[in-house]
């Protein structure tokens, strides 16, 4: 293993990353080339020595690499109910390897990441970003880690699109492949919503043209970005029974004219609290413009793509109430896997969370997820 | 008819609006009192002797009441293609009525009026605006046209809480109800979503605490206000159908970093800037609060209540596609109409075009409204 121990771990006292250098010329997707990047990456279990049960798990747009708690981090991960002894990804089995998306601001280099040759963080001047290129540096990372044909390459919403963008790029290179939650183009409607999320940053002066210092980001763009993604990651009819019309939790209540009433505002004020102070705007919004424009199609006839990919099965996971990446682009997605040869199992979940139920619906989702890596 | 002529005709050089005055003293049913208030509306066709062919149209949020083109006025209206000779509003036998909302700023009283007492706008100083409140005004107009009964009492949207309003406050005075994809109350999903649209306003520095200058609104506000309704007005599946991942025209396409790519990209942005011209901020974000605040069964349970309103027939129509008043809502209004022993007709219409079908698609809805109104 060549990973390199972790040369900046700002984030938290404890840490559990660790950070893989890419090649010194990264070459992008739509040109350009990044220098001396890096990934961050966590990882549960041991690499086997066939180096065969590695698992490579690619994330939303958001999280970090932190799926799951370790003895190096022992707070909750993002995953934490699915990875570990006995779960749906089982670390006495798999090795599980979890990266931040290149473009994110976790660890892994972006556009809020220092320019090697300026000396000053990237922002703007961070190169074009696509999907393409998160699915590459992952790759990247498992060359590095010695890993000749991954187990599985599996990823939720954004990492949907990547773990198609990995199948296509690298055939051969997964025996297995998750799809959660994704999809293999993204929808006018969904890049409408995006649209309006950027928008509302670029249009806070605070963004000042990605020229923001980290003390003083675009809180109003990004809280604004950030509730909208709330209410599409989630479902009306989950909110109707949580939240119901009850009123706003009176610690919560501003006081500005037309302030929140609702409970349900409250909700979408504590996510946004959350989110603002943690995630970098330019980031942001170079990865949700990579999603808009992500379309497995740019590499060919998609069941020709899937069957170049070579997989021995694929699992596509979807969810009813999603309204941001709807079961029927889930459906379309399983049946070009069908159509490409590959042995697919499309398992359209009735989960009530929507968009997020990955997150939270842990039954319906071990359950699927853990019988098919265990098949 | 005690029905004034027109003292503001600022908007068109053509106009058909006439503006009806409500009492002196208005109270609002938050409390406080609206002084010297007007009503702006139009009418088409002729009220008949026994003044008992009267209909009563409210309109969404934005709408002005100019709903037809009429001698007066030869624009096309919003309900350019319901309401004429022969048409499902027949003017050859009904007189309609289309009122703009109380709060609204197409010539009835909201927060851009002149508060007589400062001769300057109200501002937010308007009285807290409520559904009932929208109800009330359009009552009194009723009163001021001589009419004891209105034939029917109906509204689209917004409207549609506003005639529900009508029918709990004002039993018997309408003979027939028809809600348009309405609602009894606002669901926490569409609380969300228009909490989200108010604080892209009030948020915006050119908002100014409500004290911009009606040269300069808080454009930026209003432009992601209108960006976001118009997602949630019409549907993915019709988004899919008429944009699919086309690339925007170039003639739209901006040049500001992670400005606009995609075909629905420029559609927001025209509808965006149609209506960042038409609207003001504050009057919206009165109506946009009312919205969120009603619930029929403030009034009672909602059967009771419709029980007491004494209603000939209810018709209420949806759209299976509507994300923002969803199909089951409608549903559950026509339940509650048919448990108050009203005649009702419940039509939920395959439309694709979401909320916003009943502008659009003239077909279904003209036959169900024709339909009822002539039967």
């Amino acid at each position: 293993m060549t990973a390199m121990s972790a040369p900046r771990s700002d984030r938290s006292e404890s840490d559990a990353r660790r950070f893989a250098p890419l090649p010194e010329h990264f070459p992008m997707w739509r040109g350009d080339v990044l220098h001396d990047g890096q990934l961050a990456y966590e990882t549960w279990g041991r690499l086997n020595r066939a180096r065969d049960n590695a698992v490579l798990l690619f994330t939303g747009l958001s999280p970090t690499a932190h799926a799951a708690a370790s003895a190096q981090d022992p707070q909750e991960g993002w995953w934490q109910r699915m990875i570990g002894p006995g779960l749906a990804l089982d670390t006495d089995r798999q090795f599980i390897i979890c990266v931040n998306s290149l473009g994110s601001c976790f660890g892994s280099t972006g556009a809020a990441s220092i320019n090697p040759a300026t000396g000053h963080p990237y922002r703007l001047a961070f190169p074009d970003l696509s999907i393409e290129d998160i699915a590459r540096a992952g790759h990247e990372l498992v060359r590095t880690l010695g890993i000749l044909r991954l187990d599985t390459v599996m990823g939720p919403s954004l990492g949907g699109m990547v773990v198609l963008a990995y199948a296509a790029l690298f055939p051969g290179a997964a025996r297995r492949l998750v799809s959660i939650s994704g999809t293999a183009a993204a929808s006018p409607f969904t890049i409408a919503l995006r649209s309006i999320q950027r928008e509302a940053i670029t249009s806070d002066p605070a963004w000042r043209n990605g020229e923001y210092s980290p003390e003083a980001p675009p809180v109003t763009g990004l809280r604004l970005a950030r509730k909208l993604g709330t209410v599409t990651y989630r479902s009306a009819a989950e909110w109707a029974q949580r939240f119901d019309r009850q009123p706003i939790r009176p610690d919560l209540s501003g006081s500005t004219p037309f302030g929140a009433q609702f409970a349900v505002e409250g909700y979408l004020e504590v996510q946004a609290a959350r989110w603002v102070n943690a995630f970098d705007a330019n980031c942001y919004l170079y990865l949700s413009r990579a999603m808009d424009r992500f379309d497995l199609a740019a590499h060919g006839e998609p069941h020709a793509v899937l069957r170049r990919a070579d997989l021995a099965h694929a699992l596509v996971v979807g969810v009813e109430s999603d309204m941001l990446f709807p079961i029927g682009e889930q459906q379309s997605l399983a049946r070009a896997f069908e159509a490409s040869g590959t042995p697919t199992r499309f398992a359209p979940l009735p989960c009530i969370e929507g968009h997020d139920a990955f997150l939270v619906d842990t039954e319906h989702f071990g359950r699927v997820i853990g019988g098919f890596l265990a098949g």
